[in-house]
C-alpha cells in the first residue's frame, strides 16, 4: 500500500480503516465491572475505550510507542518570522541525534522509540509569499517520508517537528483550511516580539494572496503553504490510521498537519487525540476546530512532539488500569 | 524527631525546613542554558525548580517515589452520605493488598512504591454530628501513623485515601478551615444522587454546629471533623516536609488534609503541589483557597491517590529534561 500522487494519497485517506465498534463495546463492558465507581477514572476511561476501538482489541498495553520527528526548512525565514536563525533547524537535528534535546529525555521517560528524519534541510521549501512552497513531486516525497517513517509494529504514534519558521507556515495552512484572519492564527512561536508578530501576520496574508487555490483543497493548501516536515507529519498520521495505530497530536504545527486529514475525509482524524494545548496562541483555536479537547495544559510551546510524548504516560496509565484492575466480583467488593 | 500531642505536632510543622533558595537559583540558572526557547517547557520548568528547592539540590531524578494510602471508617456513614456501604473500605484495602485497584496499576506504571495502612477499620471514628470524631489521643495516633508511614528515603510523596464517607468529612473540615456554606463544599463523592447531596450538606451543617471549637484551630478542626485516614495524610505531608520530600496532592480529601498544614503555618504547604483537579465539586474551590493551580484536569474522582500518582510521570519528565538536556553551548546551537 503506497501512493505516487496527491490524488492517490487522498484516496488512501478516504478508504482508511474505521473504529472497531465491537472492540470498543467490549472495553466499555469491562470498564463498568472494575473496582471503582462508574466514571471515576474520568478521561482515563475514555482513553482506554478509544485505544481499544482503534487497535481492534478490548485489552491493551503500550509496548512500542514511537515518537517520529521530522525537520524541514522554510523560505519565509528570510522575512524575519522567527526569533532564531534558520541554521538552528540543522543544529537541533544534531542535538536530537546526540540525545541532548527535550524530546530525547521525554521519549526515554515515556519508553518510546525516537526516530528523526531531516528532510532536505539544505533545500528549504520556497517562500510561499511568492507562490507554492512545494511542487507536487516535492509534496508527495514529503508525505511519503512521513508514511515510511512509521514503524508498522508501533502501538502508539507521536509526531513532532523542528523547523525554524514553521509556526508561520502552520498559521497560513490553518487559515487556508479553516478560514479566519491571519492575526487569529499567528503566535509568538519560539519568542518573537510584537513587531515579529505583525510580520508573521503579513507573511500569512501574502501567502494566502499568492496561493488562491489553497483554501479549496486540503492537499493543495499543504503543498502551497506547508513545509516538508509538516507534510511528513500528515503522511505519518495517515499511515498510522492505515495500520490502526492511535496517534497523540502535539502542538500547533502538528495540529495544522492533522487538519489536512480532518478536511480530506469525515472522521479522517478520529484515530488521533489531542495530547495537550500549547501556549502558542492559535493552538487552542485549532483544537476547537478539530473538536478535540486536550489531555494536558502545561504551557508548553516547544514542538518536537514534546507535549504528546509527555501524554504517552497518561495513555499507558489508562491502559494499565483498564487491563490490570480487578472486577467487583473478582475482588469481593460490594457494589453501590 | 516525633511528637506526642497535637501541640507538639503544631510546633514541628511551624519549625519545618524552608525552601532552599540557592538550589532553586542554581536550577533556574541551568534552565536558561538548555536547548529550548526560554520558558518553552512551561510548567515542567516550574516543576524542576520547585523540586530542586525542596530537595536542596539543583539536579534531580526520581528514583524512589512513594504512594502512601491510608484507610479509615466514619461514624457518619450511618446517615446515608455515601453511595457505597461502609464495608467497602475494608474490601478495597484487601483489593489494594492483592494488586487489583486502580492505584496498584498507577503506582506500578509510575515506578512508585505503594504502602497501605488500614487504620482501625473495625472502630470507625465517632459520628461528628454528635460531637468530636476523635479524642486527642486518637488524633495523635492517626497523625503518627501517617508520619511513620513515610519512607525517609523517598524522593517524592503521594498520599491517598480510602474511606467510605470521607468526602463528607473532608467537606466539613474544609468548611471549618476556610469558611463558606456546607453546600459549597459537598459533592457527589462516589456517586450520590440529589437527595444524598442534600443529606451530606445537612450532616456537614450538623457537624459544624456540634463542634463549635473546630473553626478556630486547624488541629482541633481535624480532630472534630476528620477521620483517621485524613489525619494520617496530614501527618505524612508534615513528615515529608521535615525530610525535604516534595509532595503531590491528590483530590478533595487529600487537599482537605493538606489544608490543616496550610492553616497551621504560613508556607506550611509550600512543599506540596496540586497534581490534579478532580470532578468532586469542592476540589477546585479548595485548590483556589490553597493557591495551587493543578497540573492535570482529567475528570478523575476516585481518591486512592490516583490523580497524584498519574502526575508522578510529569514530575519525572520535568526532572529528566532539566537534568538531561544539553546546553546551547554543549550542543553548538545558535541562540535567539
Amino acid at each position: 500500500m503506497t501512493f505516487s500522487s496527491a490524488a492517490e494519497f487522498a484516496t488512501l485517506v478516504r478508504g482508511a480503516p474505521a473504529f472497531d465498534e465491537a472492540a470498543a463495546a467490549a472495553a466499555r463492558a469491562r470498564d463498568v465491572t472494575l473496582t471503582k465507581p462508574p466514571g471515576a477514572l474520568g478521561r482515563l476511561e475514555e482513553l482506554a475505550i478509544w485505544y481499544a476501538g482503534w487497535r481492534g482489541a478490548p485489552l491493551g498495553a503500550l509496548e512500542r510507542p514511537q515518537v517520529a520527528i521530522f525537520a524541514g526548512n522554510h523560505g519565509i525565514t528570510a522575512r524575519g518570522v522567527s526569533a532564531f536563525p534558520a541554521e538552528v533547524t540543522a543544529q537541533m537535528v544534531e542535538n536530537f541525534r546526540h540525545g541532548g534535546a527535550a524530546i530525547n529525555q521525554l521519549s526515554r521517560v515515556a519508553g518510546a522509540v525516537l526516530s528523526v528524519e531531516a528532510l532536505e534541510l539544505d533545500r528549504p521549501v520556497a517562500d510561499f509569499t511568492e507562490g507554492p512552497a512545494m511542487s507536487e513531486p516535492e509534496l508527495v516525497a514529503a508525505l511519503r517520508a512521513g508514511w515510511e517513517a512509521v514503524d508498522p509494529a508501533s502501538d502508539l504514534l507521536v509526531t513532532g517537528e523542528m523547523g525554524i519558521g514553521n509556526t508561520t507556515s502552520a498559521a497560513a495552512l490553518a487559515a487556508a483550511l479553516w478560514g479566519g484572519d491571519a492575526e487569529g492564527w499567528v503566535g509568538r512561536g519560539t519568542g518573537v516580539d510584537d513587531a515579529g508578530l505583525t510580520r508573521k501576520a503579513a507573511v500569512v496574508r501574502a501567502g494566502l494572496a499568492a496561493n488562491p487555490g489553497a483554501p479549496g483543497d486540503p492537499l493543495e493548501a499543504l503543498r502551497c503553504l506547508g513545509g516538508r516536515e509538516v507534510a511528513a507529519m500528515t503522511g505519518a498520521m495517515a499511515r498510522a490510521r492505515a495500520q490502526r495505530i492511535p496517534v497523540l497530536l502535539d502542538g500547533f504545527i502538528s495540529c495544522a498537519a492533522a487538519s489536512v486529514l480532518a478536511r480530506l475525509a469525515p472522521g479522517g482524524l478520529d484515530h488521533c487525540l489531542a495530547a495537550h494545548v500549547s501556549a502558542e496562541a492559535g493552538h487552542a483555536r485549532l483544537l476547537e476546530r478539530l473538536g478535540k479537547p486536550p489531555l494536558l495544559a502545561l504551557g508548553l510551546r516547544l514542538g518536537e512532539g514534546s507535549g504528546a510524548a509527555l501524554a504517552i504516560g497518561i495513555v499507558r496509565a489508562a491502559l494499565a488500569c483498564h487491563s490490570g484492575m480487578a472486577s467487583f466480583a473478582e475482588a469481593g467488593v460490594s457494589g453501590a
